[in-house]
């Protein structure tokens, strides 16, 4: 079978792409025909070796899919051939990754893909997905109430997070760079899109929510403290999940009077107990269509190198996926 | 009556004692004749203007007190003369503060104080367990199988958070800066007890825990992210509620990527219904004699500006606490 893979860590260039045996599955795995993929920034992580993960030599990269069950070991009894499955949490833990047309991964890391989905949208709000999920309802156990300022809206994760906040009854704002962003921040749901070239931000934020905003989520790689600590309501939460070799300033005093609490985390801190429960809000999502990804262009599998290099580009708005050539 | 209070924010020397006129009371007040009251930093940055909140003229210093009820407004029905009560919550809002013969209290902030718990022992304590109580349990939410770490145990928060933790049965390392606090810390149920001093107190404290620490408390004014990011479990929570004017670096991806919380808070930010929650676990406390205070010196209330001054020496381990002349 064709895949895309690295013989050790390094940059975009060092994937390669060619014939890999198809894999073996053991009792509780599943065997998938991949039908799509997308890239995420940790996916890069892993393959440069920014994240030291012990990896399998070759390494298939990637780290989600959507595809069709072609076959089941002989322990699994919830996944027959023919369904359409997804997975936000392959390619680390020791298993190999998505980027290749036959997948083997155990069946407790595979969901069933609601009916009437498509595999490339679905693929392509995953990670965003779990990423909103586990931030605003796992760590920061939102309420319907709140009030929201995501800094950095028009991306993949901030408009997850706006999808996700709204379906659950919050106020939001936002900030978008251009006049085609802040439309699909709108289009998406945003109570207030704030251009962040034009206006002075706080002012901003402050006149949206004038008691501060309850929740801060910085989906920058830059996450602004400063700025945080100017709008954020007493008792407020501030979300970092980005920003992996920045470094910032804390003033301890306006922070602990504040009554602030900063929460860090990754998806891949998630345990497979944890993805089975979040998976069903996803599920949700999916179906009701609350998310709805924005897709910056398809590649065949043989571009992975090169979907790998846009990806670290910084130039991307939106999501890029891959399907078998 | 006779008082301590200042005429507007300044230094120590500013506070006065003299006389001012006994306290009117109000339907839902009550007049308590002060047994004891404790000196807190919080009532030096009050003072001093540090913390600016908007205050009587003049304003009679302190936030916590025991004492003996003397009379009650017409609408309080739980509290009769000769009760003995606490308080740590006067002297804000608008509110007179503690150190005077007489004081007039909202009867929303005031609790029965147990039988047979000493007023000197008991104020000493106040601060410092709602302190703990706050921030373990109502904004850390701790649990029984913990392994907690207090960078700067043998003070009088140190030492509250640590009895408190022991109380919920977690496991605890402390840091003490000489024999005495080091056996202080040790009656006080420390599991392991660090000379910061004379050890590598990274290498300590993952010895003490081998997997990390599911809670970094600092309990001194030098926040130490670098030491808690190298001691924290993943998932793990660090509590700063001290250190008003100090800053510190943050790494933004060694915090998010051990999926870390800070949590800040200061007990001046909870609220009256939160206090009557709380005050039930405190006195549960004072009952069980779950926390004892270490007090360092009792001063006449003629000596509350002496009584500022050492609070702000940073040479005390332990408590002032004053008494009527």
């Amino acid at each position: 079978m064709k895949a895309a893979y690295i013989t050790q860590p390094g940059p975009a260039s060092s994937i390669c792409f060619g014939e890999q045996p198809e894999p073996e599955i053991g009792e509780g795995d599943v065997l998938i025909r991949m039908e799509a993929a997308a890239v995420n920034h940790i996916d890069t992580y892993i393959r440069s070796g920014a994240y030291a993960l012990p990896l399998p030599r070759p390494f298939i990269v990637g780290r989600d899919l959507v595809g069709v069950v072609e076959r089941a070991g002989g322990s699994v009894t919830n996944f027959q051939p023919g369904d359409r499955v997804w997975s936000n949490c392959l390619g680390i833990d020791g298993l190999q990754g998505t980027f290749s047309e036959y997948v083997a991964a155990p069946a407790e890391r595979l969901y069933h893909l609601p009916a009437g989905v498509g595999p490339e949208q679905a693929v392509a709000v995953l990670h965003s997905a779990l990423t909103a999920a586990i931030g605003l309802f796992e760590r920061a156990h939102l309420q319907p109430n709140e009030t929201l300022f995501i800094n950095g809206g028009s991306g993949s994760v901030g408009l997850a997070v706006l999808q996700a906040a709204k379906g659950q009854g919050a106020r939001v704002a936002v900030t978008a760079g251009s006049p085609a962003k802040a439309d699909r921040c709108r289009q998406a749901g945003a109570d207030c899109v704030i251009d962040y070239h034009n206006e002075d931000l706080a002012a901003a934020v402050r006149a949206f929510a004038p008691e501060g905003v309850t929740l801060y989520w910085d989906a920058t790689r830059l996450f602004d403290m400063e700025l945080a600590l100017q709008v954020l309501a007493p008792r407020g939460r501030m979300v970092v999940m980005a920003g992996l070799d920045r470094h910032c300033d804390l003033p301890l005093g306006k922070f602990y009077t504040r009554n602030a609490c900063l929460i860090g985390f990754t998806v891949t801190g998630t345990t497979v107990d944890e993805y089975a429960r979040i998976s069903k809000r996803i599920n949700g999502w999916l179906q009701n269509q609350t998310l709805s990804a924005f897709i910056e262009q398809v590649l065949p599998l043989s571009q992975t190198a090169k979907a790998h290099a846009l990806q670290e580009s910084g130039q991307l708005s939106g999501k890029l996926v891959v399907v078998p050539d």
